[in-house]
């Protein structure tokens, strides 16, 4: 979901002040409705609303969220997160959070999709805003997943990280290797990307999720300098093009290409995506999200994460 | 051997108007011993001269092979490679190299290491001076291979390229991770490089080879500029002491580290290893030693290079 929360939180805590001074054991107050959002802040319960970033990077994920849900209409379930899990803040009303989940029919290749917006006051006087996206494949197919993540944490600057997640090892599989990353020339997307003299490559300080993307994944920091391009028109000119392409390749290459996987293939898959799912959580979101949103929020979030994981 | 072949010599090939014109089924005259060489050139029969390269770059290559022979010296055998194999070059005279391999004794967890050096003038007038030091594990550990390699293109400009390759699928298994990567802190050293202004990281354009190194990886390019550092001094006092503390991780923790490995986790050791051998082979070595040395050179020393690997 996050995952480069853990490097952008390393130290210190930003909410230390905050929520987390309080007694873990007092209950809290929640707001969970649009009601109780203040009437001078914008209604941030539709995830769709993205309400905090700029336009292009709004419109950037309300494109990519719709495409998918149209392309892959008959293949997902309706949202069922209960209202406080689709939109929480914690008690100071710092920070916002909008999580959406939409599991995929049985029938269907499609394991789930997962979106979600965060907005935290920083204590340095900024917010960080994180918006990301990701669908997963279940094990009917080996193909790879779909990751984009959006990091801004001023004004100026972002991370992105965006990519096709392989769910083989691709040392051990170098036909799929050839399949779903050289035949489709997903590198050629990051290369474009590399040309902007304000993207540099970004290194996640978790070697495992390092490990977990693909050679052709898009991890860069963006930096917009002054007299150059804005943050704004990078993502509208630059990244948006180049995830649409990504997304274009995942949905026809991988959601809707068909593969053949053996019985024990599928036992093999289920265990390496498992695995990817409770690393995913223990290392972006288990120690972040309760300093964040409190341990009541945390607990309801991660167990609708976990729900839709199936971990 | 030279993991960045094929990216280097990707168009127009270098010595296409030299070697590469003359009819392939015509016999060859080939150098093979010191006294065919040139009496106004370095001697270049012997390995560890390393004839073409600076002095720092050449002691580090030294003092990397000699660690390595003398830290382990009980485990290998001698060198067994033909002359002609040991020191080769093109009929032109234009492209020299040399290989050194060592096989491990059958009961040490040395397969074998593999050096080599190479020099080819470019077509631009310039040269192209490779020199690489690997170590490979056979299936009685599963612990990470040692690769170093630094390919010079121009004298202010060289790609260094250092890991310890993974043997696993670190995504499978985290505690591989955590044992070999994370615990050794090999992130730190190139944590250090990535600090120098020269150094950038470099891309593959082998999607194989970039899933073939670990999330620690060195893989960066180096170029030195006026006012700046030089490269000799780059490599005198960055380069070398980071590839003394990989290559001393690698020593202590991985070639001389106790590791309980069963046997169905050897035969999938061997494959995987097996897989990868096959791999580079073709992806490094395949297409250019022709190009570069004549047939029968290339036939000799790809030889000596599979009965090494035992693919």
């Amino acid at each position: 979901m996050a995952v480069l929360f853990r490097h952008i939180f390393q130290s210190p805590p930003p909410s230390s002040s905050s929520s987390a001074s309080l007694p873990s054991t007092k209950p809290r107050p929640f707001f969970c409705s649009a009601s109780a959002s203040s009437s001078m802040e914008p209604h941030p319960t539709k995830f769709m609303e993205f309400p905090y970033v700029s336009t292009p990077h709004k419109n950037l994920m309300v494109h990519l969220v719709s495409t998918v849900e149209t392309r892959l209409a008959s293949h997902l379930l309706p949202s069922t997160l209960p209202p406080d899990v689709q939109y929480y803040q914690n008690d100071t009303a710092t920070n916002h959070a909008s999580l959406h989940i939409r599991s995929g029919l049985p029938s269907s290749p499609i394991d789930f999709i997962l979106g979600s917006w965060l907005h935290c006051q920083l204590p340095t006087g900024g917010a960080l805003n994180i918006t990301s996206f990701s669908s997963y494949l279940n094990p009917s197919t080996d193909a790879p997943n779909f990751l984009l993540e959006l990091i801004q944490s001023s004004p100026t600057s972002l991370v992105l990280i965006l990519d096709l997640p392989p769910r083989k090892d691709l040392v051990l599989h170098p036909d799929y290797l050839k399949t779903f990353y050289e035949d489709t020339k997903l590198d050629t997307p990051r290369q474009k990307l590399q040309k902007l003299a304000e993207v540099k490559p970004y290194f996640s300080s978790s070697l495992y999720i390092r490990s977990v993307v693909s050679p052709t994944a898009i991890l860069v920091r963006v930096e917009a300098v002054e007299g150059g391009l804005s943050l704004e028109e990078i993502i509208e000119n630059h990244i948006g093009p180049v995830a649409r392409e990504v997304l274009g390749i995942w949905l026809e290459q991988c959601a809707l290409g068909k593969r053949e996987v053996g019985e024990n293939e599928k036992a093999e898959l289920k265990k390496r995506d498992d695995l990817v799912k409770r690393k995913t959580i223990e290392i972006d979101l288990g120690s972040n999200f309760p300093r964040l949103f409190g341990p009541d929020a945390a607990d309801r979030v991660l167990g609708a994460i976990r729900e839709a994981y199936r971990v």
